[in-house]
């Protein structure tokens, strides 16, 4: 039998603040069986860049990522956010293991193309390498992954942590069995909007496109699912959609083949 | 038998200009078997905390390191440099992985007694954990190390990039033959300060004590040395002092039991 793998992504806000983030790692460590840890981090690459006197860019809530901000977001996503989460876990028994897609060669990106829009240093994930870091989550180790990647041609690149957290859960569910628990600000995915317990406890992929066009579901979260779905098409055995409360997986919206 | 590892520890400087850190990149790439790295970064952190209007102390070489300049090293370290050296040596076909000491709690330190001097947040090494550091290199991983250790109690410690690179070297001696490379700015151990091309080719301990007895060996050279014959006494195969331009360690001062 295949072991089960629970993978978490959480926002930057959540690791930003000293009581979320203390929170987050208590519950984090009570989570049961193997694990990986994906963070943002933007708020604190905001801070530091307004510190460093470099302005930050956002088109379409994106980070325009030219030299000075890739420095900035190393720094940030893969030092001081990544480093403080793993020690934080260490002290709760976690054996952490903090990464970057370019450590191990874990997740290589391609820079994205220019069109209307130059969205600068930013990664398109091409490959997930799979092979240690399934190793490694079976030696107990538990992967802390932060939203960069890099190009194999020597650069680091800015990549959005969700995609990190679905494409890492995609590439370890031909090893375990996998749920990816995608934790925002809101307990799931709502049927009314202005009610914040109107959670829609779970969701399959005829009952999201009927709810697509009776218009209950819509904006931002539309991707969201789409890229949900998509995960489950290419093997993981659930994905989540809850807050960061909750980051066990068991609230939430569940979302299922 | 067992297999060769080459321990090298280059200082900031090497790393922290474009033009030396390529040709430390293509020179660590060509270094044959097992190897791991180990880098400082103090002259980018000095210039970090300047513009963030942090003002940089230093008591006998060492930084003070306080919270705000914890965060500093950590974002700087375990970030910047950390992670474009990873990118940098990915590129070349070395599968390395950077490090700091809490990530698979692979060096727990204790924070420095307050004595005379209260140098902050500075670790002192206490235990370097090779189990899952030494199964990686036997895979074919290069770890590339930080000068960052924690505590085990959620805290990131500041910590000499040289006691890094020893504590390192002497842990895997249990696993493998290690040569421990020292890079520095002069070409090796000199018998005349004022000739950089005076390099004392190879020192025992006894002929290390008779030079220094005749004062030809003198000031920050002799507890560089004495650590070196530590590293001997505790299984290191051979210790190198060298320039960065021979980090293949065939050149140099050569510390042999």
């Amino acid at each position: 039998m295949r072991e089960r793998l629970t993978v978490v992504k959480v926002g930057g806000k959540i690791v930003e603040e000293e009581s979320s983030l203390l929170q987050l790692l208590n519950d984090f460590a009570a989570i049961e069986g193997c694990k990986v840890l994906v963070h943002g981090g933007g708020r604190s690459a905001t801070k530091l860049a307004e510190q460093l006197g470099i302005e930050s860019r956002m088109v379409n809530g994106r980070r325009i990522t030219d030299a000075e901000t890739l420095r900035v977001v190393t720094m940030v996503y893969g030092g001081l956010v990544n480093k403080n989460i793993v020690a934080g876990l260490q002290a709760r028994g976690v054996n952490a293991l903090g990464l970057t897609g370019a450590d191990m060669d874990v997740i290589r990106s391609v820079k994205r193309p220019v069109t209307t829009i130059d969205y600068g240093f930013v990664g398109d994930v091409k490959q997930v390498n799979a092979g240690l870091l399934g190793d490694l989550i079976g030696k107990g180790v538990v992967p802390v992954m932060a939203p960069l990647t890099h190009d194999g041609e020597g650069h680091m690149l800015n990549t959005n942590a969700d995609t990190i957290a679905g494409e890492t859960a995609k590439a370890l569910a031909a090893l375990f069995d996998v749920t990816l628990v995608y934790c925002f600000e809101k307990k799931g995915v709502l049927r009314d909007e202005n009610d914040d317990d109107s959670v829609i406890p779970s969701l399959t992929l005829p009952e999201f496109h009927q709810l697509q066009a009776e218009g209950v579901i819509q904006g931002g979260m539309i991707p969201k699912l789409e890229n949900a779905f998509e995960a489950l098409d290419a093997g993981v055995c659930e994905v989540v959609i809850t807050s960061a409360s909750a980051i066990h997986g068991r609230e939430g919206t569940h979302i299922r083949k």
